[in-house]
């Protein structure tokens, strides 16, 4: 067994000065519970606990790191910046560089503007867009995450109807869904939002239908209307481009965040310039946006996601994991839900309705050194190697033999009841 | 004249790519023209713009900067940490050791929540107040700044009426408006913002009233609602505690940002036990938020904090500089309105309703190698020395000389109209 008294101390001293001991999304309320709360080391595509244990770590962060942890070239930039200035009383020059790298790699784009937070970009697109023409409403996918600001949050204590009184929803993907949804709100729509594939949490992930893509930027245009894709989690990871460009479909605003800086703190909005000078009229800002370390970093991820096969060897690592997996699985009679994009795998078991079976397959996994999420799509990074993929897959297999013992005694998972999955 | 070609020719080529250039904060729209928007450089108490003009620096990154920029004691706790890891798929086991330290020297505060923007704090504020008892007035004071989100933000475009449906107004250090908001809307009372003093831009500050402050309180008691200081910008300026400690009147919720970790990116919400249990329900988090670098960063900033005279220093040094104004300026026939706290000083001119006065004295001093604000409170750092406020004087000295020669000819601020102040 892992040592986990360094964890289990931390989280005592957590809980007395944290609500709950952790909130957000890298709580680990949600995750099995012998998984780490507390991390002491990163590097490249491998995680160590607070109790020195190693993962080889699949949620990169939940998104941010691309070229793996403290990624050489990219910390280099980051540590000449830092050493000429970060946080100053205006934004460094190379602000200026960042905003003509970016716009140049991304077909739609014009104009970026740079911010901290997804939810910052998300709610930038919402505000830009009900500038534009003085509409109200946002169509907006059933389920899907922009966000954790009162009008996005899944999770709704705080909030008041208010927030959302103009926050219209349809089902992703489903083109006649988004008509209906438009034709009710005729002559109001400011806009809307698009995640450039399904990727809900405990769901399977689903690719972008063609026409449901298409027929949201119809509507946007006869609208007059702005469209949104948030590529705040995938950007980067399905192209070199926002990732509606796989399927040729040009959004009119796009957020970014997680990846962009590899980590640092950093996000953006980019947008066409059919919404240039609406944009110059909204007023957002915060304290450390035009900090410039973290653009140092933006600029060097960009390169080298120009540079580099970054994409296709993340691509390659997640064929090779899936289709190992896949084998394992029916070798061991069980049959795996992978769904998404290879190189953002949802990793689900068929006939699990409670997700007891990919609990207990995540658990054996944490326990040897493979951190999965059970419930959440996860990321391969340009740091993953064939070595690690290796090493993981002789996990897995471990884990799959032992779940063939104990599946049968596995119980419902106490701590997603209250999510009423 | 200082040499511009380097920051024309950037503010030219941002335009291309930036909406109108620049926007938020630190946009040089609202500052005379002569100002420098880019910077290549800052150190201490010190900032070079893009073409390489040095300036003694009063606006701090508006407020980032508490013991200077690039101070090395912070800088190498930082580096320290992005060696070990910075953003992963958890916290690091630093963050505990950060609330922990924070809550002991914030009096009224029991736990913490880390963010990024100062906006995320105030708006975590004000879902938990809405949280705690299911209430939904929040009392704002008119004028103050609490962020740039759709509730808060001071320029409503691409916002909407039911934005701030439930926000009510007062006027700030006015207990009977304050007592007539919460009369008005009894038993729906969420929470109380209140800056810990009122330091709006274009406007002269005011220290809290004690009897407007203690009403705050007794409401929020009485009406079982939260009371919050937003002591984002203030924050580690006035006290080693929240900045209302200095009038004996505590919050239930405080919010900080800016100089917790000197310019390195980190907010926080610090709350008191009676919002303990309603914290841990509401769902709010960002990609950053657990990034460990930036508590690093912080964890060496209140250390600092409580070992060094640095609040002393400010406060000598914003004296030192407010006395020699007021003398300079009476030497030349003007009338300064200095008010607020020393160590975070707003400068007007009186007799100056359009600010040109104001404007031509500012950029008079930004030509001699003096970075003041003409309309936003400033800030004085630990690094600001007995000399850089001597130097700093010394070029005061010849504006204000300057400045009686062309007084008469200043118009109005061309840039300042559309703002009808």
């Amino acid at each position: 067994m892992r040592r986990r008294d360094q964890d289990m101390a931390l989280r005592a001293r957590a809980a007395q000065v944290i609500p709950n001991g952790m909130y957000g999304h890298e709580a680990t309320h949600w995750l099995p519970e012998t998984y780490p709360q507390f991390f002491s080391r990163a590097k490249g595509a491998h995680l160590w606990d607070a109790d020195g244990n190693r993962y080889i770590d699949y949620l990169a962060g939940y998104g941010p790191s691309l070229f793996g942890y403290g990624y050489p070239g990219i910390d280099e930039a980051v540590l000449a910046q830092l050493a000429k200035g970060d946080t100053m009383t205006g934004p460094s020059e190379i602000m200026v560089e960042l905003a003509e790298l970016f716009t140049s790699m991304v077909s739609h784009a014009d104009w970026a503007m740079f911010c901290k937070n997804g939810t910052d970009a998300t709610s930038m697109a919402m505000v830009i867009s009900r500038a534009h023409r003085g509409k109200r409403k946002l169509l907006c996918a059933k389920g899907a995450y922009h966000g954790a600001a009162p009008w996005a949050t899944p999770f709704p204590a705080g909030t008041l109807p208010e927030d959302r009184a103009h926050i219209v929803y349809y089902e992703y993907n489903d083109a006649e869904s988004l008509e209906a949804a438009a034709a009710a709100h005729k002559g109001d729509i400011a806009g809307i939002f698009a995640t450039p594939f399904r990727h809900e949490a405990f769901a399977d992930q689903h690719l972008p239908d063609l026409t449901y893509a298409q027929t949201a930027r119809a509507i946007a245009n006869s609208e007059e209307a702005l469209l949104i894709v948030d590529d705040v989690r995938a950007g980067l990871r399905l192209a070199r481009d926002c990732s509606w460009s796989t399927i040729g479909v040009q959004p009119d605003l796009s957020c970014w965040g997680k990846a962009i800086g590899n980590g640092y703190p950093i996000s953006a909005l980019l947008g066409a310039d059919i919404a240039r000078e609406v944009a110059s009229k909204v007023f957002v800002t915060g304290s450390f946006w035009f900090s410039a370390a973290p653009m140092a970093a933006a600029i060097a991820t960009l390169t080298l996601v120009k540079k580099t096969d970054y994409l296709e060897h993340c691509l390659a690592m997640g064929e090779k994991l899936r289709t190992g997996l896949d084998q394992q699985a029916r070798q061991y009679g069980f049959e795996l839900r992978q769904t998404g994009p290879a190189q953002m795998p949802q990793i689900l078991f068929a006939d699990d309705p409670d997700f007891r079976i990919g609990y207990g397959w995540a658990s054996l996994c944490i326990e040897r050194g493979v951190y999965f999420s059970p419930y959440h799509n996860m990321f391969l990074t340009a740091a993953h190697t064939v070595h690690d993929i290796d090493k993981t897959l002789a996990v897995t297999a471990e884990a799959f033999s032992e779940l063939t013992k104990v599946a049968d005694s596995l119980g419902p998972v106490a701590q997603l009841k209250r999510l009423n999955l």
